[in-house]
């Protein structure tokens, strides 16, 4: 099998707001909350190698758009599957900076490894063994789920499939964001969560009585004040959409940003950041949730 | 909001072997089953009126490729939704034979009249508004849940999200099909379905066991001889298209054909259908459900 490979895609998922629920069980353990997913994505090629190649390295070797990384449940995944490779992610999306990049590279690396590796498993089996190992590592609760299930993503009961349930905001939408800079989900979800777990619930039952995209922006800005989340760079962005947004409406999402869960990062719908006079990143709502775009000998 | 419109795009469907399950809530009953979405959908366009308009027509006037065109369960989303509108769909897939087009103009409805008339509705309500009237015509079991959730679904309990439950098998593949002429639906499901439903169930057990896309094939061909639904002209294609599979198998899928259901249609992987002479329409497996695709004032 050496050298067989397989290529994954999966949307990046910037979470409006949140609430953690841990649980003895990984599968069972995860978030309610809501979200976007993104067009910008990860795309994460496996390489079967042999057991020889291995043998005096790591059972996974890990490159970041070129570079040398570490992210611990892409290894857990593949052990999981009982698969030796090399991993290649390539995104445009900034790391550590709340848009699911560990969750994509975690569930990328699952759909891509049980293509090259002929593994046989169900999408749910692959969702699963992503999302445990997600939750295993401490570095995300509830992207994994979002990202296999693409676009604007509700969560309404935690965990992997067989456990957690979703539903979906019927929209979709031109997306902006710019990036202030890392923010460690590990910190964050390690901490007291009990104020950030009851301000996530009150927004998800204004979601779920509304489920339109101007209540999610809204829910997740208040979401942001009531946790204590929000950073200065990225308060006064949201500040500055707000106020650009008074005087431009171009399709009726002017002045709506909020802050991605957990980064320094500010997202805004249609053209909020741009009328604001930033420079932001742009991309938009993604239909689809992970999926598998290639596979060689 | 006279004249405001928004357009749903919706995959098409091939379910390859289901059983049937009545209930007496429509959002219980539902089939368990497999097939793929397609690339190859409806485009569905729902246009405002006013009250006035229609005062002396019926509540929905519906056009299929330009023609008149009468699908119930059409009127019924709109009536479930409180909307009185003129509904477009556009599609190249032939109509009644097995593609789930049916499904599709609910399910298409449903999104786009929540966008045009702005109902607020999340994605769960708009899938168990079309797949209940989908039900209660008796015109579809699992396209509509299949058709919001896209790739290649496995309904592993039926019903709408609340009740239904659903899996996947993570592949793509490039797709075949010859349409023969029209299958009723509603004849077959008014007819006994104990033999079907038995043949059914087992395929689903295969395809559980073994989640991949050739085991799909050889069950969906497994279920049409033992459910006693195959044609004539079906069964030649398969035959066909297998023969020509033992001298030509560029992609792995050579050989592989089986029956849509229901309809008059052979559908292959691959080059099936082309390598064994046939004139086939191309496609692939589609990795979204149903989306918003465009709104206009």
């Amino acid at each position: 099998m050496n050298g067989k490979r397989a290529t994954a895609f999966v949307p990046g998922h910037v979470t409006a707001f949140f609430s953690a629920h841990p649980a003895e069980d990984p599968a069972a353990a995860g978030s309610r909350g809501a979200g976007l997913t993104l067009s910008d994505g990860v795309d994460v090629t496996v390489t079967l190698v042999d057991d020889a190649d291995a043998a005096d390295d790591s059972p996974v070797a890990l490159a970041l758009n070129g570079e040398p990384a570490t992210i611990g449940a892409v290894g857990d995944v593949l052990a999981a599957l009982d698969v030796r490779a090399r991993v290649t992610l390539a995104t445009d999306l900034p790391v550590g900076a709340g848009f699911g990049v560990s969750g994509a590279a975690a569930l990328g690396t699952a759909f891509a490894a049980n293509a090259a590796a002929d593994r046989g498993r169900s999408e749910n089996e692959l969702v699963r063994i992503a999302h445990e190992a997600e939750v295993e590592r401490g570095t995300g609760l509830g992207d994994v789920v979002a990202q296999a299930r693409g676009g604007i993503p509700i969560r309404l009961e935690p965990g992997a499939p067989g456990h957690g349930v979703l539903d979906g905001v019927p929209a979709h939408a031109r997306v902006e964001y710019v990036t202030f800079g890392e923010l460690s989900t590990e910190d964050v979800l390690a901490g007291d969560t009990a104020a950030l777990t009851q301000a996530g619930e009150r927004a998800l039952s204004r979601l779920r009585a509304d489920p339109r995209l101007p209540t999610l922006m809204d829910a997740s800005r208040e979401f942001a004040e009531r946790a204590d989340l929000l950073v200065p760079e990225v308060a006064e962005a949201i500040e500055a959409v707000a106020t650009a947004g008074d005087s431009e409406d171009p399709d009726g999402f002017g002045g709506s940003a909020a802050m991605a869960m957990l980064g320094r990062t500010v997202f805004a719908l249609g053209t909020g950041l741009s009328d604001a006079g930033y420079d932001p990143a742009v991309c938009h709502t993604h239909p689809a949730g992970a999926r598998l775009v290639g596979e060689a000998q």
